[in-house]
């Protein structure tokens, strides 16, 4: 049984809420006439990025039942479709997070991760999350493993949601455009490959488009397969676009490597350091 | 202060000891001219790969003082080069072990390092090590680790040699050719660009050319600085070939990501699996 998974990278801008909104409403209206019964969208994509400050960052922040993730969820009611993206949080602590929501196809949320691996200036503005990313089993579907950008550069955070039975890793992401040499996959995109491959799972990173307060972004939104190969993306515009690929999530669930290897079970944990 | 770091992918037969050998030396002595101070051979370079069984793998192992490693050494230390180079070995209690060997510029054993991640049928020729991949100080050089082939698909493993201090790991490897898409690198290479770049190390990984009992070999020898970028290979052939790359090991003692992060700071180890 096949799922047609989607990333739709957007162009949102920092602070205009509504027209962010109505971007990721569009791409879900659009993702799910194509089929895509998951769709995950970019990072912060409520909120945008680049804040000038934590006060903005802060502004922008909303609950977890605040308007933007409370429009994304009757989206994906309206269209029965598994959503994954990323919110600027303001959590019931009154701490920023850099997080990310998994609705099900009821309009339920299901899990709220807080990103743990924090780049750049984001220390300035979010305190990072302490817990697993979380895995959650989609009727249907399969299970669908959640985080947040930087953390899929940390391969024994990868490999946690792996092995706690994550057939899927959604990642929306907000990638920087870093210079790289003439022919050159973006650097993320590759590690990102290398994620899948050595887990046996699929991975959706959703990246966003176009620049914003002058920092560019890469554009490197990419669906990849158990064995590392991009089923779809990265594209050579770094412009919004809808990329949609077939998954058989229960490929996902066979970690064997030929006849005589499987990647789990030829771990040696007892070996490796903390 | 840059070094030459150089790979000898070479075409090997399976039990063709005196053969193995004249083809080791003779690329040493070609990657020694070239200007190379740190040579990479495949691994199992002196007996090659694809055994009938587990007696033709034993009758072929040799002790680390048998007469691969010592004419290996004496061509390390004829051209003042540190060479790392796999072998089948015969331990000193009788088992038979998937190593590899590194060698420094005087012709001295360093480190002898037991494949601690198996591969295909090599359950039944060889005996895992349990003991960390070895990380040595060369002088005027840089801290080199060592691992072989499949170790390298294990990102913990990775890891813990950069962990320990690795600024280039040398791995001898034999990828037997998967198919893979059209104009896809060999999903090894792109593991290996991940592992340096998560890292913030050099990897030099060493193939195999050719084919051996109908096991053809990929030819993916690479070259990878911290970013992730290959700097040489791989090759579009498979045949024999040498790669140089000039690399500054001094730059993977920089951990630093940008002005915000730290690849190994940003961890979050009481966090990850076991």
């Amino acid at each position: 049984m096949t799922t047609t998974v989607a990333c739709a990278q957007l162009a949102l801008g920092v602070g205009d809420v509504a027209a962010n909104l109505a971007a990721a409403e569009e791409a879900i209206d659009v993702a799910a006439g194509a089929g895509a019964r998951v769709i995950v969208l970019p990072e912060l994509a409520n909120s945008g990025y680049v804040f000038a400050d934590a006060a903005e960052a802060r502004a922008l922040a909303e609950p977890v039942d605040g308007p933007t993730v409370t429009a994304w969820a009757a989206a994906a009611r309206r269209h029965g479709v598994t959503l994954v993206a990323g919110f600027a949080e303001l959590d019931a602590d009154g701490l920023v997070r850099n997080s990310a929501v998994l609705v099900d196809p009821t309009g339920t949320v299901r899990a709220v991760y807080r990103k743990a691996h924090l780049f750049g200036t984001e220390k300035d503005f979010f305190v990072p999350g302490d817990a697993a990313p979380p895995v959650v089993d989609i009727e249907g579907v399969g299970r669908i493993g959640v985080m947040v950008c930087y953390d899929v550069e940390f391969p024994e955070w990868v490999r946690r949601a792996a092995l706690d039975g994550a057939e899927l890793l959604c990642a929306p992401v907000n990638w920087p455009l870093f210079p790289r040499p003439a022919g050159e996959r973006p650097g993320e995109v590759v590690r990102v490959q290398a994620d899948a491959a050595v887990n046996r799972m699929y991975v959706a990173a959703c990246d966003r488009a176009g620049a914003e307060r002058g920092v560019a972004w890469t554009g490197g939104s990419v669906i990849v397969d158990p064995d590392g190969f991009p089923l779809a993306g990265h594209t050579p515009t770094d412009g919004p676009v809808l990329l949609l690929a077939s998954c058989d999530l229960a490929q996902a669930r066979d970690k064997r490597l030929g006849d005589h290897n499987d990647v789990f079970g030829d771990r040696r944990p007892e070996l490796y350091a903390p």
